[in-house]
């Protein structure tokens, strides 16, 4: 699609993503999750100026992922995959927990994860020395959490079937390979609940086919944070 | 309530606050909104460690607000509103819209005033010269958004009724005296439609009862942030 096209001209549901985008596979496996067609315009972050059509349909943040449901845009990662469940998820099978205390314990731990986790897997990948130690540390202690507090011995966050802590995390899984290559984090030993985890999520087609691949994630990612 | 008093004994929904935390009085206003009894447990910020409580109730993050509902918490201010919709909104009147893009927007806004409002108020309270101005700047930038873009000409940021969105953005206002007394903000020259706004929420017993007033606020932050 070109740059600057009429919005009016944009499919049912479109979504607005970089393929390796951890945020944006969110919204992508919950749309395949939920059996929603959808067409699929790439933004290349690599490029510095942002499309017209994400300063149009994200003038507040400018950043992706962006869903366009009958022209109208829906921003935020977290928020899109609500709105997904709310929208579509009343026809097929819900993401988010029916019960209101599973429901905010769901939101809760995908704020822990946007807020904790990725801050600090971003000071890892981006510092040296005892600040890069620091940071490793804390994020094995975040991902442990996840693996005995969260996960523990369900089949999945959401407990037998895939939902939306499952969407919401699963992405990360692709930064595992990077983890291990970067810093020697051993997740097998470190986390084993969550290895099993990421596996289980690995045979669904929704999962497979967006997930990018470990060292090709790691080598961009290399580039991106200029890590030698 | 004395500290380290075991959870069983709290009653059937208890909210941990201190009387001047934005965030916090969030809580307290949809409480009040839904018709919900609570008993309240005042946590003092201004002393250095938490309560056994809140270490208990709140072990990753140790912050407040925190519901407890039948013994178990819920954390995280916005969260907590959803929960408190989710539960008791069922049986009185909904905070959040009933459409699932009009949802969605109410929690995009409630993300850039977190994220985006909170933060740059803090900067604007915290730095000096030309940081400060910039702050300043930003600051009256994102509330001129709210001003027209969200609240528009609407009685409510939800529409006709006090919602979701109006419950999360009214605690703010208390700042509104601090924004003028610290920099000269004139609200009711840049934002004569959340001056209105805030005027017809403070006539609502559920947010007059709740918030603190201007002046008392804005001394209490001077000291917290070390402002002379």
């Amino acid at each position: 699609m070109e740059k600057g096209m009429d919005a009016g001209l944009l499919g049912e549901v479109t979504c607005v993503d970089f393929w390796c985008n951890e945020f944006g596979m969110r919204v992508r496996i919950a749309l395949r999750e939920l059996g929603v067609p959808f067409e699929y315009i790439e933004e290349d972050l690599r490029v510095r100026e942002r499309s017209d059509l994400v300063w149009r349909m994200n003038p507040v943040h400018r950043s992706i992922p962006i869903l366009i449901h009958h022209g109208r845009p829906v921003c935020g990662s977290v928020n899109i995959v609500e709105y997904i469940d709310d929208v579509w998820g009343q026809v097929t099978r819900r993401l988010l927990p029916a019960d209101p205390a599973d429901r905010a314990g769901a939101r809760f731990w995908a704020d822990f994860i946007d807020h904790k986790v990725f801050s600090t897997q971003t000071r890892f990948f981006t510092s040296k020395g005892e600040e890069k130690e620091a940071a490793k540390e804390e994020l094995v202690e975040h991902l442990k959490r996840l693996d005995r507090e969260v996960l523990g011995d369900k089949c999945f966050f959401s407990g037998d079937e895939f939902g939306f802590l499952d969407a919401v995390f699963i992405p990360f899984s692709s930064m595992f390979y990077g983890y291990h290559q970067h810093g020697g984090i051993d997740l097998e030993l470190e986390c084993p609940k969550l290895t099993r985890w990421e596996k289980r999520c690995r045979e669904r087609e929704s999962v497979s086919e967006v997930l990018p691949d470990g060292k090709v994630q790691y080598e961009l990612h290399k580039k991106f944070y200029g890590i030698e």
